[in-house]
């Protein structure tokens, strides 16, 4: 989460991608001093007049100010600007936590022109420490005049706290035979679950389209990205994921309460950013020597194999299990008996890598383990699972769990 | 679980209780070498005609044979016999699990003259290995013969698996003027969480209680005792909770339907038992350091706060943080809030050790450190948190999360 020191970069890292300035879109980077010293730790982000924002946010019943500050934002559907602080989260910090939103967005609102409501706001770090404001606010003035339309890169670094690598994505589409563009990046490695995760996303694209339709797409696509991935089953007080749209693109109007056939493309490329995206975050799990793909079939619903493929990813013996490379179909069994949903034992097939291991009930007559311990010995490691009891699918990732991850937060405030 | 090696003994280990004998229950141990070599895995119980049983069992879907066969045996409330094994689970083992436990049972029923339905049966240690049944029954007649009433302490050490120290709870109680005793051996580190754990306890009476009563008495018993607590969220196939009265004791009759003012010394001090027995099983979780007492008040019901001291007790972040010495509130904090239970961030304190840290939604003014800090460096930790909303409170249990638990759970079979 924060406590800036040097962690080795994770093994599953990947790079970051050319990202192109997406038209409209300003942004920077600055040191505020706030928790680290010696990094950016305050980014910005400018919109264009007219640009509309969506937002999905953490089911945490104790959010951070910022992101009760953003759900009010929301409403009005406009955005001109965005404050990110990395190190403290201004969590359960209680009014002064909430002054601090109040006079971070009034002094921003000053910088671009607009009014405090079109300010969005995200912080992530320590909870329970008090936002020391005037350095925040003191960082702005300079911070805005000195934004640009291709300072993605740094962004991506300023936003992290125990985060490895800089997550970023970029995807086209196509809305009514004109090309646009959807750029975003993202932070987290820790207190990843689902119902979000402590991970901020930020993205933007150069597209026309009404709040409504916008926030519709990306609730789906959240759905399908970030809440299909685990890293500790712990649900942040921060998870903010937003999107921005600033109309810059050539494409003719879209109806203000959308038009699925025009929006299709967009809809893809978005939930297809928003799934690299996420696996990023996975990927840099704290503590994470390997990626977990655990695919469910079978199920009465897609919702109860949703439950079931998280309850096997959200599993710490299963996670332990990965970690010391061993197939322990047994405990993805004992993980799939204890979602509490639909499940007949002597129904029931686990395979790793592709080779079934146990089939209705049992192991597979003349099983062969090397294959699957040839898998197991990877970076990826794909666990099947299949109910044998309708037509119910889905998919869930997360990472192993390894001494890492207590490492990492067995020492973390101090 | 079971892989046998020589783990160091819990540093929160209590010492084995001097465990008379229960008036007409004999036991023994043998070694079958089902899969541990050089050690008892085998143990055995019998009982007098007229015995009866309750049995409380886990609720994952993808239950071990062993389990559906007590339930089964349970319906006839009479018992005259218990097997059980360590090493394997006899789980997700198919038509072979169910043939291994007809024919133990039936091995059994023989050599203590009753029905094989008398004959109850629990069996812990690896999942998805078929279980050696004639090494089984073939080592027990011999142990048949050398059942001895004093053999509690070589019983406790025969069904431990990765279990550091043998786990036994004595009670007296009195049932219309009389004396009786309870007595209960346990077993568990790994696999603990709520709706029981990979666990199993095996506690026998001399008082005379119909089935009936004795079931309620024992379901209460586990909810207030088993059931909260948790080292790691995941739950067990073969969790079992066996209760035997063999009715030796001289009080008087109790109706087949109880009496819940003849029982009530009775049940409490069987709940006495059982939480001592869940939290030597917690003080064996695997890995642990720390001791982690939760109590939760001023939730709106008593549900929503045994939901909410769950989720602080399952929480990896905050387990990790106590690992880590650190009085990382924040983290509390979140826990409460990924419960998803009625929750106001303005009106929630947070306290360690009997300092509250955090009141009504920020830090405590003046707050020093120091005496929380001094708790975190002992053995047991108390984490309490109140939610200013209701008169609803609750408690759990669980352990801290440290390097131990990967080192156990990376390398179990292998």
């Amino acid at each position: 989460m924060a406590a800036g020191r040097d962690l080795p970069v994770s093994p599953l890292a990947v790079p970051f991608p050319e990202m192109p300035p997406v038209a409209g879109v300003l942004l920077g980077t600055a040191q505020a001093g706030i928790r680290y010293t010696a990094r950016e730790d305050v980014t910005m982000m400018a919109f264009p007049a007219g640009t509309t924002a969506a937002g999905v946010f953490t089911r945490n019943k104790c959010p951070g100010a910022p992101v009760e500050w953003c759900r009010d934002a929301l409403r009005g559907g406009k955005a001109r600007a965005l404050v990110v602080t990395a190190g403290n989260s201004n969590v359960f910090t209680g009014r002064a936590g909430r002054e601090t939103c109040e006079r971070t967005a009034k002094a921003a609102a000053e910088l671009a022109g607009c009014k405090p409501r079109e300010v969005f706001l995200a912080s992530t770090g320590v909870i329970g420490e008090r936002l020391p404001t005037e350095k925040l606010t003191g960082a702005l003035p300079a911070l805005h005049v000195a934004l640009r339309p291709d300072a993605w890169p740094e962004a991506a670094r300023a936003i992290l706290t125990t985060d490895t690598f800089p997550k970023g994505a970029v995807r086209k589409a196509m809305i009514g035979g004109e090309e646009v563009m959807i750029a975003g990046i993202a932070k987290g490695s820790g207190m990843i679950a689902p119902d979000m995760a402590t991970m901020l996303c930020f993205a933007a694209t150069d597209a026309k389209i009404p709040a409504v339709p916008l926030q519709g797409m990306l609730r789906r696509a959240v759905d399908l990205s970030f809440n299909r991935v685990t890293v500790d089953s712990d649900t942040s007080t921060s998870d903010t994921v937003l999107l921005f749209a600033t109309g810059q693109a050539k494409h003719g109007r879209v109806p203000a309460d959308g038009d699925p056939r025009l929006l299709r493309d967009f809809a893809r490329a978005l939930q297809d950013l928003m799934l690299d995206l996420a696996l990023q975050v996975v990927r840099d799990g704290e503590g994470a020597q390997k990626l977990i793909r655990v695919e469910v079939t079978g199920a009465v619903s897609a919702k109860s194999a949703h439950r079931i493929a998280m309850s096997v990813a959200n599993s710490p013996l299963v996670k332990t299990a990965v970690a010391g490379e061993d197939a322990n179909w047994g405990r993805i069994v004992m993980a799939v008996g204890k979602a509490g949903e639909p499940a007949d034992r002597d129904k029931l097939s686990v395979g790793v890598g592709g080779t079934w291991m146990a089939k209705d009930g049992g192991v597979v007559p003349g099983y062969d383990e090397a294959p699957v311990a040839a898998h197991m010995k990877g970076r990826e490691v794909e666990i099947a699972v299949d109910l044998g009891l309708g037509r119910g699918k889905a998919t869930a990732w997360t990472c192993d769990l390894t001494h890492g991850y207590i490492d990492i937060n067995g020492s973390y405030r101090s």
